[in-house]
């Protein structure tokens, strides 16, 4: 099959790689018919993790089961199903305490790349949730978006302690930002403030459930955020992008005993002790455990509750999957769908 | 009066100070029956943290009630009072929310002494919690280990979010961690594991609750707590000392979705965000708002549920109060009642 490779720092290309197969007697096989690029794929895309070989690309994914390994109990063939960017038994202790992307048998799904029409899922029992029929078409954006940009944010605003009638911003107006919103929104926040310098983003933000809107950063953002909050800082806030600026932005937004659920992945970031020690905030973040939020946000996708593809603003076909990281890298687009 | 003041680093005297007065119509004026040394005094003593005047030192405190002044509505002269190292209105979003050391009117103790035999409280309605009777004076050392450090443990073990039935490691074995033994068996706790090489801090930690001692320190320490965890680390851990060495351990000690309490003054520690990132654990810390715990711990003192005062191992004049300072500098004491 063909696929999309990673060569080198903005060197993506769709090229033929060796199709999926049961490798482990707990794999399901599955066709994709739509997979994404993810924020986090411009990390390496643009050479700020190294790529030192050729690089299969992906991990965000949705699809028809084709096959399954012997020991699979629960998956079956024809059921549409949706997973995350972990593989995990849901059965060890961490999993049974909602962490399962630090389930003790966790693999990662990065070094599959579902930026293909097929892909092989590990531990697919637990890994993957079935929806409850299968799903139409016009659903299947925001299914995607549930399994990783979505179920991150959910992670974020649940580790923000995101609470009916709370004070919540938000730092990153990337896809996980924006759907940040839509979960702070869920949760009953009160005021949800979207830190954001992008027309398009501030106006989705804004159909996701934003009240304001503030285009500072750093030190004025921080200041917009006291201003807006009686000088004391939002009780929750969300980071979602991974910078020392965003992780400070955040903590000094926050109100004492208030809580930052950070999802950006971290890079170069150093925080400084002290200042974390008197600004007595919680802070909890990390790779979201998106199987824990599963079950529930594919429910509220196919009531139709919610509807996290919007942040899907440009539809490609696969095979045009350089053109959809040129996209995202220069931010013309929120966040791609790839079409096999 | 006289009292303890810091002149540079291991010069403290017990000189001629003023007497304290009301200044604000809140303030409250109380005479101590004892008072002590906290580990945290031992900073300045030891120059680490910059000493540039004379400067009164102390920050715990119990006492009879002499004066109040004009707006003091609740607290009466004569009144048993337990206060903490903050002074905090009790009325503020903040302190609403329970976290009393960051009260937007917060006045830190240590601005004024109370290693002396009377002290001004500012704050006195917010920040006094007054004994149900006049104590018997055996109560006095432990209704004083409430002012603190068994308010600074009990806030970490509430922090690191201590369940029945857990598994609860403790960094560091000075009185804040000796007492995060006695909390966190006090939270139902099933396993308690007390990081310590010392002998007598050992035994005090058994007493307290500890059922496993682990000497080792650092990436052994770690790989120690491991071992006894099935490979998972610690449901919560506590830190009680401050420093890069014992942050990493509190956090490399944790199993994934598990929590650090930190309550060691932070001095020096950078915390590398990729590393805590996937760590993945909760972090949450700070000057402990003693002030909420106080009504519950004066009661489970006053009915001799717990008895913290046995960190108090040296018992000094208050005129000696350099010879306590001495002690705790080399660790031959714990902790150092001051009685005037």
């Amino acid at each position: 099959m063909k696929g999309a490779v990673l060569y080198g720092p903005r060197d993506i290309r769709y090229v033929e790689r060796e199709g999926p197969t049961i490798i482990e007697p707990t794999d399901a096989i599955i066709r994709l018919p739509a997979t994404c690029i993810c924020g986090s794929d411009l990390w390496p895309y643009r050479g700020i993790d190294p790529v030192t070989q050729p690089t299969p690309m992906g991990h965000e994914y949705v699809g028809i089961v084709e096959e399954v390994g012997s020991a699979v109990k629960n998956i079956k063939p024809g059921q549409f199903v949706v997973g995350s960017f972990f593989a995990s038994d849901n059965t060890c202790p961490i999993c049974q305490a909602g962490y399962q992307s630090r389930c003790v048998r966790a693999q990662v799904m990065t070094s599959i790349g579902t930026q293909a029409p097929l892909a092989r899922i590990p531990l697919a029992d637990g890994t993957l949730v079935a929806t409850p029929d299968l799903p139409s078409d016009d659903l299947i954006p925001s299914l995607l978006a549930t399994s990783d940009v979505l179920g991150t944010a959910w992670f974020a605003a649940d580790a923000a302690h995101v609470q009916p009638g709370a004070t919540v911003a938000v730092v990153g107006d990337g896809a996980v930002g924006l759907l940040g919103v839509l979960a702070a929104k869920q949760m009953g926040a009160e005021r949800i403030i979207a830190m954001s310098r992008h027309a398009p983003r501030q106006q989705l933000a804004r159909e996701f459930g934003a009240t304001d809107i503030v285009s500072e950063r750093g030190d004025e953002g921080v200041a917009r955020i006291k201003d807006l909050t009686d000088g004391l800082g939002a009780h929750s806030v969300i980071e979602a992008v991974g910078t020392q600026e965003s992780m400070l932005q955040a903590i000094r937004a926050t109100r004492p005993g208030g809580y930052v659920g950070y999802v950006g992945v971290s890079h170069g970031v150093q925080l400084p002790g002290e200042e974390l020690f008197f600004a007595e905030v919680h802070l909890f973040g990390g790779p979201a455990p998106v199987r824990r939020f599963l079950p529930h946000l594919i429910n509220l996708v196919c009531n139709r509750t919610i509807d996290p593809g919007k942040v899907f603003d440009l539809t490609l076909p696969l095979a045009q999957v350089a053109e959809g990281y040129r996209a995202m890298d220069e931010r013309r687009a929120i966040k791609v769908l790839l079409r096999p």
